[in-house]
């Protein structure tokens, strides 16, 4: 981290967005190892970065300059963000769980993009909103506003647009991030929201200033609003929608998933009612305290380890279900244990250290196994259901 | 079983329908052990029956004549329907995992109560439907019926009405739960559709001929419609509805809970939108295919059984609660079994009998552990969730 902090290493962060499409997983794990200026380097002298061709990227080096880009950032007032700066939201780094780490963001704007993402939801859909939808929008975001959450979105058309509206119209903090630069506004009839969430909230995006938008950029931009957010509300969604690919590193990442339901009569509430049969941790929400609710939990992660309830419940549930793929009496390899919960094998060895920080499991010989407090953990889950009614109680 | 199918306990039968409200737990244990005649001389001798007082019931039972009623019953074209008649279907004897047996049915309509129930789902909801609800209502009915699917309900206004409705009209099989006796048509605005349905399909009742619909009544009458339904659509239903108590009864009764989603600003949705956050074996419908899809597996059980594919999807929700309660590598008693899998004692007697059956656990010394097939049946359902979507196949 330290080595990011240094001049050079932001001038070569500011270089490497320039020069590389994010997401990338051979660059994320040659950055995580080498770091940036290392990976300009190997870049400069042709030499291939993981299994990955790095002509292109060579190519782009020559008319890339990282102070430039710093300096015309500057110019619109967006500055750079790097891992292990002070406004950095560590959250983003659970991206390293996908392989797709950001290494690193422009940003435009009044707010820490830390502090604003300490309690945050994204809250996302479908760009051909309908009357409900837009109502539904506006009602959670301006409720999650008033109660102090940042609402983050992608400032689309449709729901993302209604929901950077209706956040700051209470006043709320709202986080936008972009598929294209920072000082690009996009959509055109965005324009003046764009300029009222610079002015107000929080622009963001991995792509170098003057970027364009461009389609396949959309849907790896997705991962950012669910790494920025501790769950993800998809309030309306078609059958193909950009929202499902925001559900789906939601979990990946394990956040929650919220999905508000709809008319099944409705298209654009099809791909909210199919997240909902498709993904067992889809929670469907219809008011803004049911999703405070669901969130509130990881804000309240270090209260919560100390406390008698379950410390399963404040881990999350993808981390949950890696602790359900550990076996009660005997120890497992976290590749099995990864088959088990249906994970893959990065997300279940960041859970499995995240469990044992919890002191959940624990690990002898590269093999995982369950603590004492791993088991009482999940016998105080695994509790009677509150289905059980007595039957005299309707 | 034999017993009931003589005059005399066919008799004591109509009897006992006469004299005690359905759903009586320790009269359902004793007419279980000892059967009907020795209920019925029980009363008369002022004997208690369980813990319960029989005043009441020997009083009633002074005026009460089985054989009258039976008379009575065939006057209207109506016939009484006892354990182990061809037409009885064994479904109901689920009912005694709760305690609130069926001794009894009288039945009006031209069809077998039996082959009905064969392909059945309940189709449910609120009395003042909306038009949505209506929709729904009538799309399900009309398309499960005619796809030879029987349609169960509770004749009531609204959804229920709907869907016998839509089920006729597609030349589907439909059978109506009364709360009332069988000559009773209620609600009156309902007669035509009664007539109707006595006709062409079937009216149901443990209550006896000339009985007024009494408020307590429909609750205990929403646990036949359960049993008769191989799963329950709830498709409207505010958070206080009677159809609440059904979904309840489905899903203590190992049926499949199928709730169908609606606008989040509908009061008659929010019923259905609490079952989806509170039951965790409650599945989103939005087309009939999803409902047949769900409740297929229960119909093919006897050949799920020998195929490679999971035995645990074919016993439903319940079951498979219970075997997940199972310890893998040990045995256990049957309340810790119930406490981990979340349901009363008598369901996880009822569930682990059903599992032995299947293979898939084995008692010894009282106590339950998995057998080897238990172990790969589990071992099959946790392969890699189908949400490990490689990152490119957006």
């Amino acid at each position: 981290m330290s080595i990011a902090g240094t001049d050079a290493a932001r001038v070569a962060t500011a270089t490497l967005l320039r020069i590389a499409e994010p997401g990338s997983p051979a660059l994320s794990t040659y950055v995580r190892e080498h770091g940036v200026l290392a990976a300009i380097d190997a870049v400069r002298a042709g030499a291939p970065i993981g299994g990955m061709d790095t002509d292109g990227m060579r190519h782009r080096l020559e008319g890339a300059s990282g102070e430039r880009d710093i300096e015309r950032a500057a110019s619109v007032g967006a500055r750079l963000l790097c891992p292990g700066d002070a406004e950095w939201p560590t959250m983003l780094d659970d991206l390293r769980w996908v392989d797709r780490d950001c290494l690193g963001l422009w940003a435009l704007g009044p707010l820490s993009l830390a502090d604003a993402c300490e309690q945050s939801v994204a809250v996302v859909g479908t760009r051909v909103a309908t009357d409900y939808g837009a109502h539904v929008a506006t009602e959670f975001a301006a409720g999650l506003a008033e109660v102090g959450w940042t609402v983050v979105s992608g400032l689309a058309y449709g729901i993302d647009g209604v929901a950077h509206r209706a956040a700051l119209a209470s006043g709320g903090p709202t986080v936008a991030v972009l598929a294209c630069g920072v000082d690009v506004p996009y959509p055109s009839g965005h324009r003046s929201l764009y300029d009222r969430i610079a002015t107000e909230g929080l622009v963001v995006t991995e792509h170098p200033p003057g970027a364009a938008p461009q389609r396949p950029r959309f849907l790896v931009r997705n991962r950012i609003i669910a790494a920025l957010s501790l769950g993800t509300v998809v309030v309306e969604a078609a059958l193909r929608s950009g929202a499902r690919s925001t559900a789906t590193h939601a979990g990946l990442l394990n956040r929650h998933l919220m999905v508000v339901p709809g008319p099944i009569t409705s298209a654009t509430s099809a791909g909210c009612h199919q997240l909902l049969r498709d993904r067992p941790d889809a929670v469907v929400v219809t008011r803004v305290e049911e999703i405070v609710e669901q969130c509130g939990h990881m804000g309240e992660l270090a209260a919560q380890l100390s406390a008698p309830a379950s410390v399963r419940d404040a881990l999350g549930p993808t981390v949950g279900r890696v602790l359900e793929g550990v076996p009660v009496k005997r120890a497992s390899t976290v590749a099995a244990i990864a088959a088990t919960a249906g994970v893959s094998v990065d997300v279940a060895v960041a859970s499995l250290a995240a469990l044992a920080t919890a002191g959940l499991v624990a690990q002898v010989d590269g093999r995982w196994s369950m603590t004492d407090a791993g088991r009482s953990d999940r016998k105080a889950r695994r509790g009677p259901a509150p289905r059980q009614l007595p039957f005299d109680d309707w």
